[in-house]
C-alpha cells in the first residue's frame, strides 16, 4: 500500500505555466496565486518579458520567495525539468505565458518526458495596447517585434509586417525589444526612429510625415499612458518608464478615431472626412 | 472649505472597467479584485463575452453581490454613466474588456461626460486558445467571429478572413456566437459546418476535406480541451460544455506542428515534410 503511495506520488510532479501579465504584483489572477501558494518550488523568468514592478512586489503578492531563472536554465537546462518529475513546479513569466515561443519548447519538453503540464493565463500585451487605445481587436493583423539594430544586423521585417497589414487596412501592433540582461528596454521615440530608417531603406511610403502613430506606455499599470501623433511629434515626446509599445494604425472605424482623438490625444482632424 | 470638499468629491466618481478573464471565480487579478471590492456598485455583463462557472461564484471571490446588466442597460441607457457621475462604479466583464466594442463607446461616453475612467485588463480569448495550441501568436493574421445564420442572414466574411489570411501563411483565430440570452453558444462542429457550408458558396479551396483544424473548449478553466483533425473528424468529436473555439492554421513552423501533434492530437504526418 504504502509502496503503491510512493509510486504514484514519484511521477506527480507537474509543470504549471503561471502568466503574471504587465504588472507583476497586481496582474496576477487568483488561479495563478493560488498555484504559486500551492506548488513546491516557485520560479520565474524575466528575459522574454519584464513584468513593472520589483521581485519584491511580486514575492510580497504570493506570499512565498520566487527563484529568476535565466534564459540559459530556461533553455538549455534540464534542471527545471527534472524537478518536475518529482514536484509541483511553478514557471512565473510575464504576460500570457504561451505567447513565448520559449515556453511552448519547455512545455513540449516536458510533455515529450511525460511530465504533465498546465497552463494558467494572463495579461497580455496583445489585447492591453489594442484595448488601452480604443482600437478594435478584430481589426489587428499580424504582430511584429522591433529589435534594436546590431553591427550587421538591420532586420526589415517589422517594416514589411506594417506595409502588408496596412495594404488590407488592418493595425500593426509592434512589440519593442527587451535586453533585460542590460536593463535595455526599447522606447517609443527609439522605435520610430528606427521605423523611419526603414523608410529610407525601403521606401514603400509607410511611415509618412502624416503616418499617424500612437504609443502606450505601462501598460495595465496603475498609470498607463497612451499617446497618437505623427512621427515629428512622436520623437520628442517623453512616454516615461518601461515597458513602451507602439501601434501603426490601419483604416479607422468612426469609433476608433473618436478614441484616438479624446484617449490618446490624435489631432481633431481625425474625425472629419 | 467643506463646499470645496463637496465639490472635489462630487466629480471624483469614475467607471472602472474590469476584465474578469475567462472563468469567473478564478481569472480575475488581483488589481481587479481589490477594484471591485472598493468601488460603490458593482455591476457585470455577460452578453459578448460568459465567462465559464456561476454569478454565485464570482459574487463569493470578489466577497459581496454584484448586479447584472442587460445589453440593453449598457448600450442604451445612461444609469451606469449617471452613477459613474458621483460614485466608483466597476464594470465586470468577460475577457479583457475593451476587446468588445460595446464597452470601447461606453468608455467614450464616460470620457464625454467628464467621468474618469480605467481599465483592468483581464486574461483573453485571443492569446489563451493560441498558446493551449502552441501557436505561435505572432503568426496569426486578423482574428474573425462566427455568427449563428439567420433567415436571410449568412455572412462570408469569416471564409474571406481565414482565405487571406492563409493566403499569407497566417493562423486564423474563429471565435464563436455567443447567445446569452438564448442560452446558445456555438459549438466547434457547428462551426465547422459552416465553414464548410461557406466554402461550397464560395468554392476558394480554404475548408478542404484536408485542412486541419484545431478547436479549443473551455480555455483557462481548469480541464481546458483542444483537438486538432480533418473536418470530418471535427464534426464528430465531442467537446464538452462551452465556450468554444477555432482555430485554421496557416503555415506550420516544425514546433508548432509537434505542439498540434503533441497536444492536441493532430496526425503525425503533420512532422513529416
Amino acid at each position: 500500500m504504502s509502496t503503491k503511495k510512493t509510486t504514484t506520488r514519484d511521477p506527480s510532479g507537474e509543470l504549471v505555466f503561471v502568466g503574471i501579465g504587465l504588472q507583476s504584483d497586481r496582474d496576477i489572477t487568483l488561479a495563478g496565486l493560488r498555484a504559486a501558494q500551492a506548488c513546491d518550488r516557485c520560479y520565474a523568468e524575466f528575459y522574454t518579458s519584464r513584468p513593472g514592478v520589483s521581485l519584491q512586489s511580486l514575492n510580497d503578492a504570493i506570499g512565498r520567495p520566487v527563484e529568476v531563472l535565466s534564459r540559459e536554465e530556461i533553455e538549455q537546462d534540464d534542471a527545471i525539468l527534472s524537478a518536475a518529475r518529482h514536484e509541483n513546479i511553478c514557471l512565473l513569466t510575464g504576460g500570457d505565458p504561451m505567447t513565448a515561443t520559449t515556453h511552448i519548447d519547455l512545455r513540449l519538453r516536458a510533455v515529450e518526458r511525460g511530465i504533465p503540464t498546465r497552463v494558467i493565463h494572463g495579461v497580455s500585451i496583445i489585447t492591453a495596447a489594442a484595448g488601452l487605445l480604443g482600437l478594435q481587436i478584430y481589426k489587428f493583423g499580424r504582430t511584429t517585434t522591433l529589435a534594436y539594430p546590431e553591427e550587421n544586423y538591420f532586420p526589415l521585417s517589422p517594416y514589411h509586417v506594417i506595409r502588408q497589414n496596412r495594404g488590407r487596412g488592418l493595425h500593426t501592433l509592434v512589440l519593442l525589444d527587451i535586453q533585460d540582461e542590460r536593463q535595455r528596454y526599447m522606447t517609443i521615440p527609439e522605435a520610430v526612429e528606427l521605423l523611419l530608417e526603414m523608410e529610407q531603406r525601403c521606401g514603400d511610403d509607410i511611415i509618412m510625415q502624416d503616418t499617424l502613430l500612437a504609443g502606450v506606455a505601462r501598460a495595465s499599470s496603475p498609470e498607463p499612458h497612451v499617446s497618437a501623433g505623427f512621427p515629428e511629434q512622436m520623437l520628442a515626446m517623453d512616454f516615461g518608464p518601461p515597458l513602451h509599445s507602439l501601434v501603426i494604425p490601419g483604416d479607422l472605424h468612426m469609433m476608433e478615431a473618436r478614441a484616438l482623438v479624446e484617449l490618446a490625444g490624435a489631432p481633431d482632424e481625425l474625425l472629419k472626412g
